[in-house]
């Protein structure tokens, strides 16, 4: 008798689904090996156990995956969906993510295309707070792309740092984060970093009657982040920078669900880019970069350009980005995709036809360059997207 | 004048260093690519700033990274040290992760070789609390291999999963977790599975005489986890199994660091085998499973098996893993690799000449393969582990 006994289930009957990409083997038997890697996912990700030990039915009919189709894309690749029942997630993110690449990141020739989340699943989940939408009322800002950049370099003292805020808030400039790499270190500690930048670019806002935004990184042991984002929440800060990679996609979720905090959110990519830098393995950037952070509540979702010092993230990536931010999902808002990482502003015009209108620049090395005078680069910078407007610009982004 | 005006910097000498692999370019020019990519490192991970924009002294020589050696060490491919401030890492976990591969994961050609971590800088850290001696004492087992397992399938119902619990523990087996797909589903809602499987595992001892532990996996939203963990504690789970690669690396330091929860820790890899599976980057097995995992407290470290059902980790690569679990890292215990995903009591003696005697097999399906008397079968597996023993088995793990 099989120790799996068949019992009633508790499912719901709804599934959700992903489309992978599978690599086949050599050439003689590539359609077999990727239908085995096919089935081989349905097990991994779930049952984790051999399915001839388990009477049919109950487990093998609702908890094992299920290929839904399976179709060549390409020269020895194929398109695979795969469902799932909603119950195998628990209703809980990192389960979720679990079952969508657990196990099977470590399994060669498999990467996630596409997430088709029910719409029971995605009810457990909220999304991003502000979205597009809600970013562009805090900022007054409503038919030209976004200008945002970094203090930096790691070493400034926090006034320092909060004295180029100032230029930067000055000359107009949207949103200013701290760079990614300025966590609590003794250079410009985290609470005072936080207080001299808000008081500076408070400063500069009286003076010009803009709004520049202040969004400070928080990167810290788990003791302290729920601390530091209050502290900066009370002090006056206007959002938020999270790096998923290093505090998890669902802390990032449990902030921007939290009444009592309600701040937009970046997400920065750090840590994650070796998810998608072998187009034959990994996750997708429509995914990564777009689907994930949309799951994790980020309302800007920060990545390299296709130009700029990051050569390995193309054009056509890109606009998979803005797509996985943009699109569809659910009753999710589309957030902003704010390509760095070496803007110029030659290519501004060039950069809305991949990301549309709804995109959030970001530039700081290259704005440094420019002149020592920040205010003023800024202003004309802000000048030049404005003339870019209105929205209706060319705009090969795909539906 | 340069807005980055030097200011005497809070540092203190002490640097740590990081091995990287970098790749050339095409033929004509690689060592020059390679030299490029390595001095682009040196900014990407500190400043994120352009150099000729820092004047001499101060942020230049003390935070911008430093290249403390470069040479070739295969076609194409060149070994570089490079050192930190240890003032970078903020003395925080993430933060220092961020310091070693944070922006430049989203770069091709660059790989983590292994960490050396300054004295002053591993001092902020604890490490694994109990290590291979620990565990050993708590199962007063010295002389052979663990042999560990999992139950599951996914599906099965809180009482099913607790009997087949009873039957693994009446064979003695040391360490049963769940499945780490086992996370809060209806099927076997975590409390109540914690609960029955302890009480089985409990009833299983007192029979035996041995000493089975439990470790539950915990998976959940953030808001539940650490009352889930203590849950599990309370209700006398003899150690935790986390996924850091959906938890986050720091959260599970965090919890091996509480004095309040205090048990052995459990880190499965589900999620993070994209970092490892190019050698061209990413990071090592070394790092990933190895040093990382101690850093963030884990106790037992799992991995896919070289012989099993992930083709993808090669003897060598498993070789490196059980390395960077057990060779020296400052005052860190050394920590048992446990290679899972279709072990064969065939290759145990060959396993043993990779990991070395202190190894935890991780062996389920194929347990539950050889026959339904699991109970049985475990007996049998430990026999032959005791016959393997004395750990002065021959040895190839590099020293």
């Amino acid at each position: 008798m099989s120790l799996i006994a068949s019992l009633p289930l508790p499912v719901s009957g709804s599934r959700f689904r992903v489309v992978y990409q599978v690599l086949g083997g050599d050439a003689s038997n590539e359609t077999a090996t990727a239908r085995a890697r096919a089935e081989d996912i349905c097990v991994e990700e779930t049952i984790e156990y051999p399915p001839e030990l388990i009477p049919k039915g109950g487990i093998r009919e609702h908890v094992l995956g299920r290929v839904e189709s399976f179709e060549p894309s390409g020269v020895g690749r194929y398109q695979v969906v795969i469902s799932y029942a909603d119950e195998t997630s628990g209703y809980e993110l990192p389960q979720l993510i679990n079952v969508i690449f657990g196990n099977i990141s470590m399994k060669p020739g498999i990467r996630v295309l596409a997430l088709e989340l029910s719409g029971p699943l995605l009810a457990h989940f909220k999304g991003p707070r502000f979205g597009v939408q809600g970013i562009r009322e805090r900022l007054g800002v409503f038919e030209r792309p976004l200008l945002t950049t970094a203090t930096k370099p790691m070493g400034l003292s926090a006034t320092q740092l909060a004295g180029m805020a100032h230029q930067l808030a000055l000359g107009g400039i949207d949103i200013i984060k701290d760079d990614h790499g300025l966590g609590n270190q003794p250079f410009a500690p985290f609470k005072e970093r936080v207080m001299r930048t808000l008081e500076a670019i408070a400063n500069a806002n009286a003076h010009t009657g803009l709004r520049t935004l202040y969004m400070p990184n928080v990167t810290g042991p788990f003791e302290d982040m729920l601390e530091r984002i209050h502290f900066a929440k009370e002090a006056g800060a206007d959002g938020l920078m999270l790096i998923p990679g290093l505090c998890g996609l669902d802390f990032m979720r449990r902030v921007a669900e939290d009444d009592a905090i309600s701040l937009p959110m970046i997400s920065h990519p750090a840590f994650i880019g070796s998810y998608v830098l072998d187009p034959g393995f990994g996750i997708s950037h429509f995914v990564l970069h777009g689907q994930f952070m949309r799951l994790a509540g980020a309302d800007l979702s920060i990545i390299p350009n296709y130009v700029g010092r990051f050569a390995s993230y193309t054009r056509e990536d890109c606009a998979n980005v803005a797509r996985g931010c943009l699109s569809p999902m659910g009753q999710f808002k589309p957030i902003f995709p704010a390509p760095g990482g070496g803007i110029e502003p030659d290519s501004f015009e060039d950069m809305l036809k991949v990301y549309g209108p709804d995109v959030a620049f970001l530039m700081s090395s290259n704005l440094h360059r420019e002149s020592p005078d920040l205010a003023g680069t800024v202003k004309r910078l802000r000048e030049t997207l404005e003339n870019l407007a209105p929205r209706s610009l060319p705009n090969e982004r795909p539906a």
